[in-house]
């Protein structure tokens, strides 16, 4: 079975973010072995200049790269990554599953991903030209795995 | 005020997708006056025919074009629509707003949207390659569009 590691930034601060992140993975716990990693998010002032959220991503890079195994196939979210289909998603883990025991996700904080986490993996994927929470988009993205994983099997839920 | 309505095929099932429509409304209500039509969900068997689905978003355009008022701009959402960043979208509501008083976006049900629907719509809209639910693209559609009006307003929220 393969696992699914999220690495996200950050408490989901509204009830109902924590109960689609838990129904969902209750969902993927038939098809994978996932794991939700939450790193604390930097604080910044009210208007934080640009070295100032530099650091910060600096400081949640470091977290994040003590979190990704050398071994496993390392995904970026951001906005300027390349967009999958579900069916091209679904080919995707399939192809990995195949070579690497484990995929890793890495969403970043509101401010993004420092380059040295998006250069540490090994594909950058976005879901929209349109920017979302990345409160939100931790749900996003469990929805589309969990579309993927049915993609790969066959049942009705992606019709 | 822009008045922006949603019509939306189907009863939110998850308590927390509702309670997340429930907070962006009430986000919306500073920015426009927003209205959410959810029409009924025509019932297909487990596995229904092209037919029986054809036949379903026949009847499902039927309660979505007796919504749909001339004077509204129409937007369908649909995964082969236009993709928009948060600032085209900003821009294209604001632009919206100097000639129509009303946007109008529609959700199709699970099967989507007849082409009727779509050619009876201004634009269509697509938020992502990769399929969401109808239900949680509700709660995405609602977060594009408060984002939208932050950035006309020039609030921080989106940075």
């Amino acid at each position: 079975m393969l696992s699914v590691k999220i690495i996200s930034v950050g408490t989901l601060k509204e009830s109902y973010l924590r109960e689609a992140v838990a129904e969902y993975s209750k969902r993927l716990s038939a098809y994978c072995k996932l794991s939700v990693v939450q790193l604390k998010e930097t604080r910044l002032p009210d208007s934080p200049s640009e070295k100032e959220i530099d650091a910060a991503l600096e400081d949640e890079a470091k977290a994040i790269l003590s979190e990704l195994s050398p071994r496993s196939y390392k995904i970026a979210m951001c906005v300027e990554g390349k967009q999958l289909s579900s069916e091209k998603l679904a080919e995707k883990l399939d192809t990995v599953s195949n070579t690497h025991s484990e995929v890793c996700f890495v969403i970043g904080s509101s401010h993004g991903l420092s380059d040295k986490v998006k250069s540490a993996c090994d594909m950058r994927l976005s879901v929209s030209e349109m920017t979302f929470p990345h409160q939100l988009l931790r749900v996003m993205l469990l929805e589309g795995i969990y579309r993927a994983f049915n993609i790969i099997s066959g049942t009705k839920y992606h019709k």
